[in-house]
């Protein structure tokens, strides 16, 4: 049982959230708890590396950050104590979460689950520490932002047992209940849906836990610890062939504040292309929407792609180092994506976008598809359009 | 190097701190910091356990507490970095400080400095959190209030080195400066009168740090860290023999808020009063000023003590549960004590101590003395009185 940042925001949601627990203890289930830093620590505890002139990415901030889900574990091991059962909190490094890579964004490399396996068979709740290790000389690291729901994912793997994602939502829904208040909560849905609108926008759930959820095939649960205990249903993420009555779109995702990058005149080799990419990837920021088209000049070709707004300068700077000439940005626009298993067997999902997009006249920059997945790029202003529009197209409006 | 909750209290002071360091680094020395919570921060933390119904003394709050000092030791080395120092931190259990006995009061068993060592070989200048360790299970534990002296003594023991304690005062006082702005800087002090200047009330720094130091033969200095790097002299804490010249009175301490605790009738012999005073100690309740005299009834005696105003309630339960019959209390004691390794030469220690407060038409309701110390218990309200008569009439008061 996972619970973030605002399910723990104040004591009461801690106790809130020991109440939920206990009442699955009840049902007779084996429980170990992880928890993320009560809502707006981590921000708090960042400035004071950021004032210090230290930000993501050292190895100091990381000791600092990871204060914060100390803190929240000893609270709602007291919490669960409270509510007559044996609880003590893990650390990371209690834990033996063994990390790789840098500080800020260090990943799993190994997790002995037997401090805790052992507290569990003793009859104990563990509650561990999310969203951080140590790696192989004892430093503490982060896990990156949304690290307590890899945390999570990959404790119950560990315990070959299935997770619980509490969070202030119950559930999935089909797009944001509040642009669209005739969204559907989703019962069930894949593992790569959920990581499709995971990476499009959707803030549920951290994509790099889907794909672990995915590899290791651990059941996930995504529910409301605002709900009474046992009250929230909350939305099954499960392989596809488990899902027996099959949608086309699941859902529709977006993403505000994104930023279209211009190359003109780039040398027509993949080379030149890899060099720029290169030196984005090492600056850890994210490419989508990638669109190459051959220049009126010979030899030479147009790339375009598409970042997080906040990324915009790092990158300009990072281009710059390259050879590209003719650089050009654009920002105030955003990615309204629609997702879903069926969109690979139908011919006429993008005539259905195109259809509800013109009609609302919402001007499309680009498009990109997958095998689950349409995206549009259009302007920041036509979000809520789109999204309602698409939402009613594809079906997905509440009866 | 070690600093206290104010000298670390916000960036700024961290910076400054750093630059200490970094100057005494450029003098040659190879220094290891010590570094408390940020003021304030350590009650905050409290604060949260308190809440959930969990105070000092319980396994989970002591890993939040333990989160302040590890947050202060993080950006004290971001502090150090910035002053083109290697630094990184160490918390308690990565510098294998291993503790025993209760959260909340444990005692450093252990302190297996290679880690830190290693590190200051390399060149860099470690920062350790004080005030914690870890327990042979792993579990993280503090070491009560002002621990951080205690941390940086005994790594000074453990490195042979000399431990400089760092604190928002230019040093140990003739008497706290605030009450008699006379009060004098003193060079150098012995152990023992530090000790009896600590116990009697003087905060600049913890007993047990002092016990340690005289114990293991670390040299101490206390001196301040909001003086420019270099400037503050301090005052030198040494082995009473190393002290040349020699003050009949080093200080005059006192502690407000004292209570008097008297039990009439007590069977006279020593069981009974020994029965009285282990309850005490069970429940961590300090004992001073014991006076014992024999009842005008036969085989019974009276007992009177002081103790903390603090723990007047608890003292109360805990008597009540012994043999002990007409038990009263009184409130509004303050206890002011001299403090000199002359005191037990001088035959007139007492003559003076009468005549500056019948002067003064202080009233005296006990009298303690110890080698080094003598103590009056008065009312809170003639403190200030008493300090500035007993100041002057030992001859402390600056020219």
């Amino acid at each position: 049982m996972k619970f973030g940042g605002t399910s723990v925001g104040s004591l009461e949601r801690v106790r809130g959230c020991a109440e939920i627990v206990a009442a699955e203890c009840a049902r007779g289930d084996q429980v170990a708890v992880v928890v993320s830093a009560m809502a707006g620590e981590t921000d708090r505890l960042l400035t004071l590396a950021d004032n210090l002139g230290f930000g993501l990415g050292d190895e100091e901030t990381d000791v600092i950050l990871t204060a914060g889900e100390q803190i929240s574990a000893a609270l709602m091991a007291m919490a669960l104590t409270e509510q007559d059962l044996s609880s003590r909190s893990f650390l990371g490094w209690q834990a033996r979460i063994r990390t790789e890579g840098p500080p800020g964004a260090a990943r799993i490399s190994g997790l002995d689950a037997s401090p805790i396996k052992h507290a569990m068979s003793d009859g104990w709740v563990p509650v561990m520490a999310g969203f951080q290790g140590a790696s192989g000389d004892e430093r503490l690291r982060t896990l990156g932002r949304g690290g307590t729901d890899l945390s999570a994912v990959a404790l119950a793997a560990a315990l070959k047992g299935a997770c619980d994602i509490y969070t202030d939502v119950d559930g999935v829904f089909t797009t944001d209940p509040r642009i669209e208040p005739k969204a559907r909560r989703i019962e069930k849905i894949s593992y790569d849906e959920m990581l499709e609108l995971a990476a499009q926008g959707a803030k549920v759930l951290q994509t790099r836990s889907a794909e672990f959820a995915k590899a290791r095939g651990v059941p996930l649960r995504v529910l409301s610890s605002f709900a009474e205990p046992g009250q929230s249903e909350g939305t099954k993420i499960m392989q596809a062939e488990e899902i027996a009555e099959r949608r086309i779109v699941s859902g529709i995702a977006y993403a505000r504040d994104q930023a279209r990058i211009a190359l003109r005149g780039l040398n027509d080799n993949p080379g030149a292309a890899a060099t720029v990419f290169a030196g984005l990837a090492e600056a850890d920021i994210g490419i989508d929407m990638i669109v190459q088209s051959p220049s009126r000049e010979a030899g030479l070709s147009n790339l375009e792609f598409t970042i997080d707004r906040r990324d915009l300068d790092k990158a300009l700077v990072r281009i710059g180092e390259s050879e590209a000439r003719d650089v050009s940005s654009e920002t105030g626009l955003a990615k309204v994506s629609v997702v879903g298993l069926g969109l690979n067997r139908r011919a006429d999902v993008a005539r259905i976008l195109y259809g509800a997009l013109h009609e609302k006249k919402i001007g499309i920059r680009t498009v990109s598809t997958s095998e689950i997945k349409i995206s549009v790029l259009i302007d920041n202003d036509e979000v809520e359009n789109a999204v309602r529009a698409l939402h009613a197209a594809y079906g997905l409006d509440n009866a």
